[in-house]
């Protein structure tokens, strides 16, 4: 099944922009209102108004619907975009603001806890909504840790797939979970203790 | 509905200890082989070789009966075990080390994003599985980050509750999402960017 790793080009020239434009519009809107419980083909198909088969041509499952409806930045081919010219802390900084933005979007909030459980009771779709994105993210974030870890900028021996578990698991775990108001205060204590750590430095 | 978030006292003297281990014993096999979405009340009613009643009469739900398989050590009443007598850095290493090794266990790798899912979904189940648990570790945490920023052994400012969002949220998404193998290597990196951070100390 290796067209359903690359749904967005599945159908070529064929595809409507304006259909995949309502169908995700509407499954933002049914996230927000009813959670991810309360999204399925029927009711996206309903406020779309389109037909289920239209729908079913262009996405194999809800769960790809709601990925693509909610992460749309993740769709670029590129990596994350380090600015290589500035500091690892500016890198870090934006990395983590950009989580927590993603994270806190309301119908993100709705699907993020979602996706990871339905992630986990299907390989096929654990591979188009987890492991690639994940992967060219964890690459370039591994490199640009490396770079700067040489440059002298970061300690020794930090593990960058660490980096990545705190600024994914606890934007998600904030805002899904906790349901953390305020994502601007998030952000900012999570680059706090991300670039600084919690110990007072030696006197 | 206050019984259904006591449920391990609904019942009283009436609860045989015997049938609620082997409920809880059949779910997390169910977990370990199934994953979430395959634990059902008739499959645990199966594999446990009780009658549903005999299930329902215990717990509300599915998702009730799967916190308490896979997050017992989040039943007791006390906070976490702070040492008072030690340093901050101690605790949190025993913190981030406790949190690995609870969502590192395979059942609960299988169940903690479909605990989360299901707490978005169900405000009773929400106040059961989440808040109520998670408000007294935070509270417990809290009160450990003051006590230790006062006595200067943390910089002013640091944010206890991103400090609980790294931990809880960095180890579920590494351990359920990633599914990352080596959780001694993961535990040992969160505690080092945590008390550290990753930027080297100025000059």
């Amino acid at each position: 099944m290796s067209e359903s790793s690359t749904p967005k080009h599945r159908l070529g020239p064929q595809r409507n922009p304006e259909i995949d434009a309502a169908v995700l519009a509407a499954t933002r809107a049914l996230l927000i209102e009813n959670g991810y419980a309360g999204v399925s083909i029927d009711a996206i198909a309903k406020r779309a108004n389109v037909g289920r088969p239209t729908i079913y041509r262009r996405w194999p499952s809800k769960a790809h619907i709601v990925h693509e409806a909610v992460y749309p930045v993740l769709d670029f081919e590129s990596a994350p975009d380090f600015e290589l010219d500035g500091t690892v802390a500016e890198d870090v900084t934006r990395l983590i603001e950009g989580a927590v933005a993603l994270f806190g979007d309301p119908a993100t909030r709705a699907a993020a806890p979602g996706l990871m459980y339905e992630s986990r009771t299907d390989d096929d779709l654990r591979k188009v909504l987890v492991t690639d994105q994940l992967e060219r993210i964890r690459a370039a974030l591994a490199l640009r840790i490396q770079q700067a870890t040489d440059s002298g900028e970061l300690r020794a021996g930090v593990d960058a797939d660490a980096v990545l578990d705190i600024v994914a698991g606890a934007s998600i775990f904030a805002l899904s979970v906790r349901d953390v108001a305020d994502s601007q205060r998030l952000a900012a204590s999570l680059v706090d203790v991300v670039l600084h750590g919690i110990l007072a430095p030696d006197p």
